[in-house]
């Protein structure tokens, strides 16, 4: 690759993240959709916060978690994304550069207020997402900076950007100038009620456009609305350079070509709250490819920065990631 | 005591924490207080945000801390304190309201934002608080509702009350109309600086108007500027009904007249971070005391709330505080 002045751009909802717990009777007894991510007007948010118990605020975001990790784990990070000039915007502007990440796209100065997801995190662990996207929806096209993209190793997007319709052309900047730049591609899939939205265009996307491809189990199996995991993971190879599957405990697999990689997961102790996981999964393989690292040790840094996260609450890095990733070799 | 609508009526600064980690090192170059509670302006609180590392924001204020922990054991709680009409203003009545605390105090419409402290948590679990006291400065005896401040068994107050200069105002509109309607007043030393900010008032409250006073071994050291805890301690007993005076893993001593009971700390696994551990000290003592338990007890259930809150982030009970205060008879 030509010299790049970054390794990852991370473009996606800004989001603050609102997180409390709650039982299971709370999810039955406001409908929601366990362990999915819904999108709410602001009505429904202001409804299901006045419902939830107390709780704390903590930058989020899919590809701004990716972001934070990535930045940790020592790559040079940038991210675009939208939130407005209010409180909860200045947080997530604090929080995303104190992590080390470039983040210069403009604020909107009216409009909806910066997005929040109200998380509730039952004792099993599970996250159930409720999003209010805000002012994500006034991300659009003028918010792509070329200089940032076209010295970018890698673009990676997440799958969400479909929800606010300006971010689609977005995304499609961002691609188009990355590939004039010999720069790759990369998008998850993000869920898998977001794959059913959007099953034609991602389909589209991972076959003609998508360089690096990250999705779960469950979101690949939609995607190709495949019987199992295996036809699933058949019919996406040769599609993207890389596909990089997760299946939670089960680790992960990683395809390229004619190679295929099982990759185990990483032991943990307590689960405490999986927000995140797949964010942070994407983080440590995209640190280990743009530092050159075989596609397995790529997965195991995905690995244990997904371990990292899942053991405590928010869906940012904690723990020393470098120190964590130096057992593969890495940092 | 009469029928009481409240069990504790709670009146402090209204807060939302923002808390980071930290080294030691973070704390010489930036000049901190160790283990203080410093006043900050807000071209400070900027500048001192701007250096922080990520962080996460939970509704805190001492008096605020001490109403959700009293809530959470059962108590009948209210809460004055003033917020602005932000977003942060939001997020803390959101939280003291879904712990359960009646709380109805006008925001400010106009001037500054809602109150914010930046805390740095040292890997040694010490906090070092930078306050910001924004929208606290306009709370003024207006602010204190004479139906509920009747109707309370026990009005406790922050020593950092004294701080906003209004606020002094309306400190004392409440316990007039507290003790006018033979109800109980409370104070917490707050702060040893604090107490050096305001010594002679202090000294005049607990001699004249305390009815059951909260301080720590340095508070009440600074108070008397007593040679040492001993004779702090000789000082203190026949100036309040009852004094609370707390000493880290040393447990508290708990006076009242004749009577001197010494209570152990409660056992801790590993300490986190020790915001909050003097709020939730006096959540538990005021909830056992308004079931009219006796002060050994009430000392008991103090310590348990406070080993809690120190075993992880954020100065407000994540356990069932009912469950816990069940092996000494409460809840």
């Amino acid at each position: 690759m030509a010299d790049s002045q970054f390794d990852v751009l991370c473009i996606g909802n800004a989001i603050v993240d609102v997180i409390a717990h709650a039982d299971e009777a709370f999810i039955a007894d406001n409908k929601l959709v366990k362990g999915a991510m819904t999108l709410i007007d602001a009505d429904r948010a202001e409804e299901l916060y006045g419902r939830m118990g107390p709780g704390f605020e903590c930058s989020g975001g899919s590809a701004g978690n990716t972001a934070a990790a990535a930045a940790a784990l020592g790559s040079k990070t940038a991210y675009f994304g939208k939130v407005r000039d209010d409180q909860l915007g200045s947080v997530f502007r604090h929080d995303i550069r104190a992590s080390g990440v470039a983040f210069d796209t403009a604020p909107a100065n009216d409009g909806p207020p910066t997005a929040r997801c109200l998380i509730v995190v039952t004792p099993d662990a599970e996250r159930t997402m409720n999003t209010y996207l805000g002012a994500c929806t006034e991300l659009g096209p003028e918010d792509i900076d070329e200089a940032v993209t076209a010295a970018a190793q890698v673009t990676y997007m997440e799958g969400y950007l479909w929800d606010p319709p300006r971010a689609k052309d977005a995304f499609r900047k961002a691609m188009a100038i990355a590939h004039e730049h010999g720069r790759k591609v990369s998008l998850t899939l993000s869920d898998p009620f977001c794959v059913d939205r959007y099953r034609d265009e991602f389909l589209h996307l991972v076959e003609r456009e998508v360089d690096i491809l990250f999705a779960n189990e469950e979101e690949i199996i939609s995607l190709y609305q495949a019987a199992d995991f295996d036809e699933a993971l058949q019919r996406v190879r040769g599609h993207c350079e890389i596909a990089a599957l997760t299946r939670s405990e089960k680790g992960s697999v990683v395809i390229s070509g004619d190679e295929v990689h099982v990759v185990d997961a990483e032991p943990v102790g307590q689960v405490v709250d999986t927000t995140g996981a797949g964010d942070q999964f994407a983080a440590g393989f995209l640190y280990g490819y743009t530092q050159g690292r075989a596609l397995h040790a790529c997965g195991q840094m995905g690995a244990i920065a997904a371990a990292e996260v899942i053991q405590h609450y928010g869906a940012r890095p904690e723990a020393d990631l470098k120190a964590l990733v130096r057992k593969v070799g890495g940092a």
